[in-house]
């Protein structure tokens, strides 16, 4: 499957790839080789995006890394997104090699793997930023970046062919709420010893200016829930730690007791608070049985649901479908977060549900409750222009994202003939002083439905698309073995085509029409294969023409 | 199907009703009645939501006009687009009454009733704003309001009890590109004489400041058309007449050329040509045969294609399946829309292979390419302020929008009882010093599938998701039909559930567990209809537990 072009200076050269991302170019992996050696960098999921019906996950396809097991020696974690280690629980059972992240990917690692059952054979290793360990000839530090979840970061390779930076997903934020700023000093540091290559996130590389710091949210929060009437539910990413923090931090400046709600949230809560990510003045949190009897402007509520995501602690409230909690007039909600595409409209039907109720919502439209995790075009090209790397290879983003990174890279003077805007499963050649794309690797998606990773493909999706749009008929035809005569006439059954009581005359026409086919001359026993066209051929025909819609048409002949 | 408490006293109120939209409170249509007088306020249609699945369009439920045919004196048009006149090709065969609107409205519904071969038997009336008629005992008259279409209206309604003001959708433009400023002097003057209700469009009630006018467009256009160095492809919606003039006024300065590509752009250049709406000069517009040989930067090309649509010019030439079109390096793309939500990804994905392609494209993101219809809470205020109305229903918006609506009615002095924030179908009732909501009239969505109008209802859409995650399985059991007993191997076909070829032993397994259940015991005849419950269950079970899924499951018995 892989359609690699050997040469044989290849071992002196670097070979990039990324993968995965459903086009976001090396979003959930990216690939590094020198001679013998490889190593991966994250390893990362996706949710599927509209047309793939039924699918629950998306991974990245890892032809290429099993095809080169032997020369893997690791995958290093930038952070713990979803996007960046959800794959672990398919691909270490494949590729076992050990793991290295720092403390809180560890935390919520282990969770996932235990989740999914994975077996890991291989260590998951803690490494502290600033401690440098090998990987084969690759020198490996992790470095710490701000990002909307705490203990994110950055790694720095080093190569036999020079320094490689790769910033995960980053912002500047010089006023963190928890954890450690971007430490653009190392960078700095780097930069004026030469780096051969940057790869840097272009997630909001169409967006002028500076992102805000976290620290925005804490005074919004406080001015809600100090002017709130009465109880306050915030909700927000689970992962969003930092969130949380602000949340317990306002909470006991108002003298309010915070209950953590639904499961993912209490999980997250319960590792960050273990592992010291987060901090609780004593009586502060509170448990759910407190919660009756507690005067309403006396509690804040965090949970998840921030997406409009059915089964989440916000919606549930919001369809009064939630055992402890129900809106009542005088109950202040928080949205602190910004819906991604494709998920606006479950937001707005929980929000327009939350205001019926009576409840005052606060969303991103309308005050400044959420701030996003990446850096906007200014910190990006600070970041350039500290690095100064030899040669630019934008990542994390769709290719307009990537176009208007290059863009910026140009501006701050990177040759053009330096900067690559790679697609997934492009392999970039590097040496010391060019590169070039050489060929390209298996990238397409895999995705996991139910138990099963990669059988669904373009057939079955094909299919689903197509039931989903005008349904299916199903045409049972008895002939006889023997002559290939009918038996009987044949049974019509629809399932999403037509409401069958009112089509009923509609359908048993249809039903005459293939007995008429069938009756058509004497049938041999060669010539149902052909039956079985001609009544499709029919019978779309026919309905399209009384209806103008498609079903899935499915004869099938049964042999009495 | 109406639930309406009758009151004797009924007749000397005013009654009220807001239907479709879904959910967008009153978009599609407002009913206005008074004793035997009824008038209907527009009649739009919307675009499916993403779980109608199979779905063209959806229209309002007309049940309560049906029943009260009689009393219905004429439907009145405020604007041109879809979702105020999209309906009238179903509405106006059932319900036969005139049309009252604005020139361009009349243009292009006799297009859109000649689309649908929908037989007109009553006028359809174009009237000028400030001319005044009776329908009833109600006196109309039309006023320019500024929106994102040229002859967008306002309503004023006189009534026995006193003024009705509907804005329909505005926004307040002092310097609009073509046609009047939203009439403020005429509302001023009617607030000054006492206005009863006002109805008034809250789709942006929740975004802070003004909406900036049209003109700035002109001057962003102006930039880009004068830097560019190549081809320039500018896309916006059909019916955005403004916007084809300001591009056709640039065009006209950068000594450019105009080609209108595509029907939908090109049938409303051509009707607004007609009618004076938009306006060339001599030389300017240009044939698509005389493309062919013209210097790239004498051309300036207009189509459709701002959401993404696959059918639209845009998107054609994206995907390099347009006839005369395709990317060159240097080439210029404008998407002078925003993309309703929903369609972000189509966009993204049009605009990544754009980039791609090696054209530069300026998006909503990146400059200020759109400007939106709609009024933002200061001129709402403003509005509120001029008409001073003693009730207020806000319109025109999902609930929130309508709660924000109201919060700017309470502060501009609107007494708190007399702001009603209805639900599609609430009847209100209203006196000349009180109103309330009496009842409920049918008001469900209405689904358009093919020819069928509302024939697709739950049952079918319901069967459309199923199959939509998880395919169908289909199992043929072919029983005697004396004894009852299985005759052969009960035969399995599936299609969307899983890759026939690799699940052929789990397949096959499933083949034994049914014709296992069917032998078991003898089976009577009666019994059949048991054993078809038992043979779902049983494959329910087996399939999810292999695969954790559940596609639909469908036995057919074959009695022979």
């Amino acid at each position: 499957m892989t359609r690699v072009r050997t040469k044989t200076r290849a071992k002196q050269r670097l070979k990039v790839i990324p993968l995965g991302g459903l086009g976001e170019i090396g979003k959930n992996m990216m690939v590094v080789e020198y001679g013998e050696d490889i190593i991966v960098i994250d390893s990362g999921l996706m949710f599927p995006e509209e047309e793939m019906l039924g699918i629950d996950l998306v991974i990245p396809d890892i032809s290429y890394l099993l095809e080169n097991k032997s020369k893997i020696r690791g995958i290093v974690i930038t952070h713990a997104h979803e996007d960046h280690i959800g794959a672990l629980p398919y691909v270490l059972p494949q590729l076992d090699v050990p793991v290295y992240c720092s403390k809180l990917a560890k935390g919520l690692i282990s969770v996932k793997l235990k989740e999914r059952k994975a077996e890991l054979k291989s260590a998951l290793n803690v490494v502290p930023p600033g401690s440098p360990f090998m990987l084969g000839r690759f020198k490996i530090e992790l470095f710490p970046v701000c990002h909307s979840i705490p203990d994110a970061m950055g790694i720095i390779i080093q190569t036999p062919l020079g320094n490689i930076v790769h910033t995960g997903d980053f912002k500047v934020d010089y006023t963190p709420v928890n954890g450690e700023p971007t430490n653009l000093s190392r960078l700095a540091q780097l930069g004026a010893q030469g780096v051969l290559l940057l790869f840097s996130d272009s997630t909001y590389a169409e967006l002028p200016g500076y992102t805000p710091s976290e620290r925005v949210i804490g005074e919004a929060l406080d001015q809600i829930m100090t002017n709130a009437p009465g109880r306050v539910i915030v909700t927000t990413f689970a992962s969003l730690v930092s969130r949380l923090q602000q949340v317990i931090d306002v909470a006991a400046k108002c003298r309010r007791r915070v209950f953590v709600i639904g499961r993912s949230m209490s999980d997250t809560a319960k590792i960050a608070l273990e592992l010291g990510y987060l901090k609780a003045p004593e009586g502060v949190l509170a448990r759910i049985e407190e919660l009756k009897g507690m005067p309403h402007d006396k509690v804040i509520i965090i949970t998840t649901g921030s997406q409009g995501e059915p089964t989440s602690g916000l919606v549930r409230i919001a369809n009064r479908d939630h055992r402890h909690v129900s809106i009542t007039r005088g109950d202040t909600v928080v949205i602190s977060a910004s819906p991604i595409p494709g998920n606006e409209s479950l937001v707005n039907r929980t929000m327009d549900s939350l205001f019926k109720q009576g409840a005052q919502v606060f969303y991103d439209k309308v005050a400044q409750v959420h701030v996003h995790g990446h850096a906007s075009q200014e910190e990006l090209k600070l970041l350039l222009s500290l690095v100064k790397p030899r040669f630019f290879v934008p990542v994390h983003g769709e290719y307009r994202h990537l176009s208007f990174h290059a863009q910026l890279a140009r501006q701050v003077g990177i040759t053009e003939e330096h900067i690559f805007i790679l697609e997934d499963g492009d392999i970039l050649e590097l040496g010391s002083n060019a590169g070039r794309v050489i060929g390209k690797v298996a990238s397409g998606n895999v995705y996991v439905d139910g138990l099963s990773v990669g059988d669904v493909g373009g057939i079955v999706l094909r299919n689903r698309r197509m039931l989903s749009r005008d349904g299916i008929v199903v045409v049972i035809i008895a002939v006889n073995k023997q002559t290939g005569k009918l038996v009987g006439r044949p049974d019509i059954v629809s399932r999403g085509f037509v409401d069958t009581n009112e089509a009923k005359d509609m359908l048993e026409e249809s039903c005459d029409l293939v007995a008429e086919i069938m009756d058509h001359g004497g049938k041999h026993k060669a010539e149902l294969s052909f039956a079985d066209n001609k009544v499709r051929t029919a019978l779309n025909n026919f309905y399209y023409e009384k209806t103008k819609r498609r079903p899935m048409i499915l004869p099938v002949m049964v042999k009495v």
